[in-house]
């Protein structure tokens, strides 16, 4: 039983590693696009990977943070950057987008279920809740790119993103009525969200447009 | 004298919903015209009719945001964001556009109102307080531009907007000094607000621009 | 004595002023660059000067704002944004932006000191503190930049500038774990930071670029 839960709580940090360095790699390779120098490439990064949760707070209005509360991130982000800078060549820009799709799909259903999971917990309204789990997948994303000064992907790229945290985020508060499982409500929340981002993907599937 | 109540409150939710459909609209024209997805049309329309309220309550420290209190406004927001993009076509941006301008006088004295009215509550200065019906009057459109790739119209357009705001803030708190009436001081802070925009709008009235 | 004492905070004044006074004018010049009106001149100075001061605060959840404690500097910045747009020749903005130089990394030293101060009080762990400062000295650069729809000149113009902040919060935390002393502190952070922008502006210091 006890290497269950190891097992678990191993698990956790991975896919949390995974999708946290799926993130800040998506804010590097924006950076690096836009030639930002070392800072730039460190604030965007930090906005792409922890933008989302750190406005998701701010509305929330709790404290710590989660780069507070676990000081050694932000350390690694450091590292990341600095590596990144040494080594990643402009050849390598596009095989590192399409390898870090699949933990970027695990980070929005991770991020998103975390989310939802907060703004319950305070006794927020379900849709509010919902919605804090999409900005908390989506708006670091969104910081990343109003920095780097373009309309945010998230709202133009025609791709559903957003709404697989929106769908994934009424999957956890619809598991969560019916069980009152918090922690089964957010391996479903995952599994909805990834899943149906990771079928987005590999249907190739759009958003309606508008009809002009 | 019931009767009284019940038309002044009637009236106050329709001026309400009028002036932050005016809002909302703002934010799906500006959407449209950039052409963004589903996600980029709720996003774009939200922060145009909630983001100078939310930005306020973030700078004052006060929870419940308004959308978290009333959710059904988000639900309505939803709603008018899908009927747009099934029913509006490009030619119906303009006139929509000329029709919006009154409701939207009206919302940025009525939202200006509530956030001199909201600040002074809380004992900040007199000059504080009119800058926070400013932010809630005007910062909706400011993050929508943002947002949207644009340097903010009301910073760059030389049209009195948050001009009128900014007067009309300093008209409630006169009023409300040398009356002790908000209810009195919100009235005058609309009508002064509003009527000034209107007359801007209708003698075409424009700022002073730098001497270069 | 008491004479020191006096002259000591006449002194942290005048460096006050001076400080916010170039932060306030790069304000400015972003304006006038990008023809905004009075009211856009005005956001934009305040976000300069007092922009990372209120972020800080925001992400400490600390009230009141400094703006909102010493209501004053707002009339002087409202002041100081009226006298530019009525004296300000297109031909001086390049010379009042060299000269603004010396104040602004006075500026950029004291700002970040305070802002390492500010989080080392409230127990946020030392590199948290450190970044605290920076967002303190650098963000009101970024949000200006941001506003005028410019990727933020501190993440690539490839000059030692947000670094300089970095050094001087280190030095904060250095002196203030060996001493005790807060304002031996952050006379040394004030001294670091803006003696190394000083270096670097003198000897033309460069950031190293992407290996592309």
């Amino acid at each position: 039983m006890q290497d269950l839960t190891y097992w678990g709580s191993t698990l956790r940090l991975a896919v949390e590693v995974a999708a946290t360095l799926a993130f800040a790699l998506s804010g590097l390779l924006a950076a690096a696009r836009k030639h930002l120098d070392a800072v730039g490439v460190f604030a965007v990064a930090f906005l792409a990977a922890f933008g989302g949760g750190t406005l998701r707070d701010l509305l929330l209005d709790q404290r710590p943070f989660f780069w507070v509360e676990h000081v050694h991130w932000l350390w690694g982000l450091m590292a990341l950057c600095i590596a990144a800078m040494l080594f990643m060549r402009h050849r390598h820009f596009e095989p590192t987008e399409r390898a870090m799709q699949w933990p970027d799909a695990l980070g929005l259903g991770l991020f998103a279920a975390v989310g939802v999971d907060k703004a319950l917990f305070m006794g927020w309204p379900a849709l509010v809740a919902v919605l804090m789990g999409v900005v908390t997948g989506v708006f670091g994303g969104v910081l990343r790119d109003v920095v780097c000064n373009e309309i945010p992907s998230a709202f133009r790229d025609h791709r559903p993103y957003a709404i697989c945290a929106f769908v994934g985020g009424w999957a956890y508060v619809g598991w969560w009525m019916l069980s009152g499982s918090g922690t089964q409500a957010l391996l479903v929340c995952v599994l909805v969200a990834a899943g149906l981002r990771g079928l987005a993907l590999w249907r190739d599937w759009t958003l309606p447009a508008w009809k002009v």
